[in-house]
């Protein structure tokens, strides 16, 4: 799709989304004349989150949208006039006017693919002036998608394969595209649908939502429903619930009062809704005395006219053992009232689920099948922000390294091309650096490579060996389609399958490796020892 | 501004930016003939955020500009076709695509305000179907945006009122608009600016920033810098900092040829695009053989010239020991060459800024002037999610309440006003809600209240009484025009310097008290009870 075609190209190109500082480093080079000096950058993470040992690259589509859109308007360039020296040269301005990424060429880590620190999920090349600018942006872009996703896999490895997560933290999201961010990489990392309409409409995703307490609230049990028309179930299904109720009310012990007229009225009223897709939000007034009775009522009357109920959810209490609780009602009412469908009615749950407590709803046994999560995939809590950094490796053809006294801040110089060794049985070894220049690693043959901070090289000989930077955009086209958020989503699935499972550990002590050709380590000491390379 | 000319409202006004839930209520409603009943929801949140005893409230604009510019296109209502029966009467569909907010009205506390669990944020009311839909946007705008405005003011009173705080944390927002409402609210609970270019085009926040590591490892030092032509000093920068360089390697005992060609030249290439606004980052080599003398000999250079440097920055290491001992080396040699402004250059820093850290940084005889904070004021990582939530109290005039078994999800019932009581010297007391119909109280009478969870009223007799909520939107229009952000700004600073001490405190074991009138008390007592009110 060609970037003005697109809906969202509008909404995520703003140009000065960055700091101020890229703007005056810009004038700086514009001033030093070394605009358009041919540099590189790699955008990278230094650490795995949340004491793991593995990551998923994401953001990659954001940043192809937000490439190809990039221009400073008029306006743009009148506010950063308006910031900048007043004395600034007027042809500093009509340079920033005639920006695009017409020159920029980026690889990238395809979406889904594991991504391990140091490693570059996006190298970025071109006109120096404009590559800067970009840093702050791509950071935002590339940071919390992949920060999410990787969240999210991790939720997913600790749900299992069987269990249902549904994302809906777009009220915990920092701000709408917070939401629309968490929601389609939460989904690529291994969620099965999200709440979020937009990240519906926009990206695809598969979305999901029944009814909330408010809904259940605003009925009192005295309102007349408007009378079923159409399609819905032409019977008087609320005096149907009533009668069921009767029996419901025996079986279980309860007196016919107990149960809340306003719950029932309001279950009736998303039955008419929904008749296929019936779900009972259970906890407004009180499962036990209430709101179970109630959706049993209800799910009986529909299923007398056959359409079976779909689910329950709870939103409060001890959500595990309320479940079981709940399958035995429900195997109970199936056999009493020879509805076997009802046995298998979804139970799905939500409230404030974080990673353990979600070990203990997926544990062996648990009758819970649906699981919302809001805050703890969103917000990332156990560690909020990836920490992305954004590194000049090379300006002019020549490499370029910080050297800071802080050795977790040093940079690997010069442009490089990266492989994932791997051994014969596909499961990931280890990733290695190299220069750019350098010949590709053969499968099969013997390689000499430096672990960080060693003093000697190792010898590995990897069975096969993936190279792991695609061309993505060159001088700003666009190379091959990106592949669709689902086929991302299949990609970090089998990646994750693949990853051994000492390095799949929600907290790793041993990190994976990642190692570098001796010609690039040989550069790194050279840098270090203040040689010229 | 008409919502129309708002050059953010597109952007912002993304309708199906919500929970599916909501439409699949909306549904629920209008088929119960229940769309345009009344309504009455309420905004607010359970536990002040980060274990103190106040929030401040933010994010209204947003949610105005929202509001005003709400109204499902066509693609909009098709793409909830697609997702909802495919058997749903198209008159619902006919009734979505005339939606807009022209009966909503809207209660808020302004922007700025001190805010207390259970007291609103906002009142929203109006037609069902509509205040139901708009749940999740409003919790999205505010929660996110109350929670940095928190988050920032409790940083700028540990920092104390001296000292500057610059907000960077854009690289580590949760996608484009995360960093703009970090940005926009940050400023408002007390930082001094941000380095989001966006966030001062947009919405007016000061804006700062200098270099990055980048621009200096960019510079080997065998580069030409452009002649300096126009306005910048009209003389060699470049063979004026070597000279100096001689004098000032002398002065700190340094060989001339230990700091770096190439930070030297990053430093004269940005002077001569800022020659009134000089500033070094010192720590890309190393600060004690390079980055400071390379400071000093261009600073003195550009002194000569009469241009005065402005600041150091630092980004790693012992931020506060190394100011503390380049301030003695700026005192030195401001004596050592004459030049007494080199004493108050400023001291900039930044690296992974944290509550704690800031502590250590802002104590007395501290010399660090500036402190940037990305991740620690953006993501908030001590509590990323203010939990806000929004229930429906009121609808066709008849009070509602979520009953639950969970005590702390209970919700107050009925349409209410909120007051502050507030003592002789003007520092709040408690915050009273009652019903709207009540009296408002007045000061200097003795109001009986009832503090929550408590078996008798208590007394109390405010010298003053300020009502909290303001009538924002009236049936869709705006009443009065909101404050600048700048204005609301001042307001969190003077609601923030009235708040006594005790809640003023980061980790406060005393929570300010919100009480109910003993009307209020008396319908939640019925309602509880299972009577109609």
């Amino acid at each position: 799709m060609a970037a003005e075609q697109d809906p969202e190209a509008r909404a995520a190109a703003r140009p000065l989304l960055t700091d101020l500082y890229q703007a005056t480093m810009a004038l700086g080079y514009w001033r030093a004349g070394r605009a358009r000096d041919a540099a590189e950058f790699e955008l990278f993470f230094r650490r795995c989150p949340f004491g793991g040992a593995f990551a998923l690259a994401a953001g990659l589509r954001d940043c192809v949208r937000f490439l190809r859109a990039f221009r400073l308007r008029d306006a743009d360039v009148q506010f950063l006039a308006s910031v900048l020296p007043p004395d600034t040269d007027p042809a500093f301005f009509e340079h920033l006017r005639a920006l695009d990424c017409s020159e920029v060429t980026v690889r990238a880590l395809p979406e889904g693919s594991l991504a391990f620190p140091g490693v570059p999920l996006l190298q970025v090349s071109g006109p120096l002036l404009v590559v800067q600018l970009l840093e702050t942006p791509l950071l935002c872009l590339v940071s919390y998608a992949s920060l999410v996703a990787t969240n999210a896999a991790r939720l997913r490895l600790i749900a299992g394969p069987e269990k249902r997560l549904l994302e809906m933290g777009l009220r915990r999201a920092q701000g709408p595209d917070g939401g629309l961010t968490a929601s389609t990489y939460s989904y690529l990392g291994g969620f099965d649908s999200s709440s979020n309409v937009l990240a519906g409409q926009l990206r695809g995703v598969p979305v999901a939502g029944t009814l909330a307490h408010s809904f259940v609230t605003s009925f009192s049990g005295s309102e007349m429903l408007a009378p079923a028309a159409g399609e819905g179930p032409g019977v008087d299904l609320a005096a149907k619930a009533q009668v069921w109720l009767e029996q419901v009310c025996a079986h279980l012990g309860l007196g016919v009062q107990e149960p809340h007229p306003g719950e029932r009225a309001a279950f009736v009223a998303y039955a008419l809704a929904f008749p296929r897709a019936f779900q009972g939000l259970l906890d407004t007034y009180s499962v036990w005395r209430s709101g179970l009775p109630n959706f049993l009522a209800v799910a009986l009357a529909l299923g007398e006219l056959g359409y079976r109920a779909v689910g329950v959810r709870l939103d409060s209490g001890d959500l595990l053992q309320q479940a079981q609780e709940i399958r035995k009602v429900f195997r109970a009412a199936a056999a009493q009232f020879q509805v076997p469908w009802l046995e298998s009615v979804l139970i799905v749950v939500s409230n404030n689920i974080d990673e353990e407590a979600l070990a203990r709803l997926a544990q062996e046994g648990s009758e819970v099948n649906v699981i919302g999560i809001g805050t703890s995939v969103v917000t990332c809590p156990q560690q909020p922000s990836l920490g992305g950094v954004y590194k000049l490796v090379a300006v002019g053809g020549q490499p370029r390294m910080k050297l800071t006294e802080d050795p977790e801040k040093q940079t690997l110089p010069g442009s490089k091309a990266a492989f994932r060794l791997l051994g014969s049985d596909g499961s990931p070894l280890m990733d290695m650096l190299q220069l750019a220049e350098e010949p590709v690693p053969q499968a099969g043959q013997e390689l000499r490579v430096w672990p960080p901070g060693a003093q000697e090289p190792c010898t590995v000989r990897p069975a096969q060996v993936e190279p792991l930077l695609r061309l993505c955009l060159q001088q700003g086209q666009l190379c091959e389609p990106l592949p669709s958020l689902a086929e991302s989503r299949a990609l970090a699935q089998l990646s994750l399958s693949r990853l051994s499972p000492e390095h799949r550990r929600l907290r790793s002590p041993a990190q994976y490796q990642v190692v570098l050709s001796e010609r690039l380590q040989a550069l790194v000491n050279s840098l270090c020892a203040g040689q010229s390379p």
